[in-house]
């Protein structure tokens, strides 16, 4: 995986170049607000799912200039979600890689509003002609984006996610339960990821369907590697704390199904979002890389 | 004014025909999340910024019904807004319009996600072929919308007045500072409101000018009458506590000039507002009714 990984790493340059603009781009804001956004932003971070969007853009001959954008966009959704999601109100977290989250840094009402700056940011960017010059892309993109940001995708999911933490709700979760919560608050923005790329190049339906399928599979193997990590992983490789899901009780998949079978079931489903990339050919092999890195993360 | 009422109430009711629509539209949303935003955008209010994006529209000849959708996600931004205001780590407050605020009937969990739901959704509307069946309209209205919204916008107007009521920064607001806070928190939507309607209309720069000139002077008029209602209304007119600026000591257009000083500025902003609407001639008159109902409003 070295090679994958020299990649991954030269597109999150790419992608913090794009980010950095974009956030400079930001004249008249309050400057509390914008030291929060830029830490919520430039705070590191693999910048997978920009990854995602640049490999998928490539596969239809789109310059890497040409997705830096709309990339960068569906980052700056991501962060929005973490600073949210970190606010005492919901997960309550005070560090993420290794630093505070915004809240732990500013307060909760400039972390709140920060969040809600950088989703809004998120569409101007998409709205910007500057992210594709044909408008018809640029709307296909916003609607694909609004759909797996919101009610039925990333915040629907979050909201089930903090109905069982804090209502206890439902009250015997199913695995089919849990799986649709994660292809709601995980799922939908990487298959928004893997599908951006083919909406950005103008793809047939035939190799949009392909790749929204390969997100969806990849969407899932990323959440049971990072429930096996958080169910086996030591707090030092994977950067955070593990151990939180079993010592809150959490209903996950690893501990619905138990890990060998949560095991089979990621190992199962990266083949299968490998197989979706056939008609891709060779060039489908960098994101195939990237499915088999998203099964075997140790962090 | 009788007839402008008329027509302000039979306009808001075709937009809660519209947002209703909209929200039942979405499916796959958690039932208590679904909740939570029918209370934040089924809440009554005026409806004045969609009733100004439907009369902006019509005098470039755009149907009611071709306005609507556009109008309803102006709505819907209004409403997330006012969920995140109302949360107890930023403004506080448990009533609106005489009914529990999201995170008074929920918890500010629910109101946070309500929140991010709500602006998501508004993006999504707009996004969609049925506000407007030109991609570059679309595309338009989603970059005026997301700059309005964001934090150079609504977002960083009430950022200043967080930092003003929080952190007590500045220490010595000038009058400048107060407009141009305003202008941002409560200017910049109520100036996409008249602008939206020539986005959607594809009017010429000088009338899409002319709009934005006269609704950048009503979004001052129309804070300044709140300002004024607080300082002077009584709360079961008002619908709202009054005085609550003047016991937080909070400075305002009013405290700074003083009453008489804001009652000609207001009186000279609406004269200006009605100005910029010349060009539209005798058809511009019922944005000139809307002008005077912002600037005369009781409540």
């Amino acid at each position: 995986m070295g090679d994958f990984g020299d990649r991954l790493a030269r597109h999150a340059s790419a992608i913090d170049g794009t980010l950095t603009a974009i956030l400079d781009e930001q004249t008249d804001v309050p400057e509390r607000l914008h030291e929060a956004m830029r830490l919520a932003v430039m705070g590191g971070g693999k910048r997978f799912r920009p990854f995602l969007v640049i490999e998928s853009a490539r596969l239809f001959g789109v310059a890497d200039g040409n997705a830096l954008r709309a990339a960068a966009a569906l980052e700056l959704m991501h962060c929005y979600s973490l600073v949210h999601d970190d606010l005492p109100a919901m997960d309550n977290d005070r560090l993420r890689r290794g630093r505070p989250t915004v809240w732990a840094a500013f307060d909760d009402w400039t972390a709140i509003l920060a969040g809600d700056g950088l989703l809004t940011l998120s569409f101007e960017v998409i709205a910007d002609e500057r992210t594709h010059d044909c408008a018809e892309v640029r709307g296909a993109l916003s609607a694909a984006l609004a759909k797996s940001a919101g009610v039925s995708g990333m915040v629907g999911g979050q909201m089930h996610d903090l109905m069982a933490d804090k209502l206890g709700e439902p009250t015997e979760p199913t695995l089919d339960h849990i799986r649709r919560l994660q292809a709601m608050k995980t799922g939908a923005l990487i298959r928004f990821a893997a599908e951006a790329g083919a909406i950005l190049g103008g793809a047939s339906p035939e190799a949009q369907n392909a790749l929204r399928a390969c997100g969806d599979k990849l969407g899932v193997v990323f959440q049971i590697a990072d429930d096996l990590l958080d169910a086996t992983g030591d707090a030092e490789t994977v950067g955070k704390a593990t151990g939180k899901d079993t010592a809150a009780g959490k209903a996950t998949q690893v501990s619905l199904m138990g890990l060998e079978a949560a095991r089979e079931t990621l190992a199962a489903l990266a083949d299968g979002a490998i197989a979706d990339l056939a008609p891709f050919g060779e060039a489908g092999k960098i994101l195939a890389d990237a499915v088999r890195f998203a099964a075997d993360r140790k962090s």
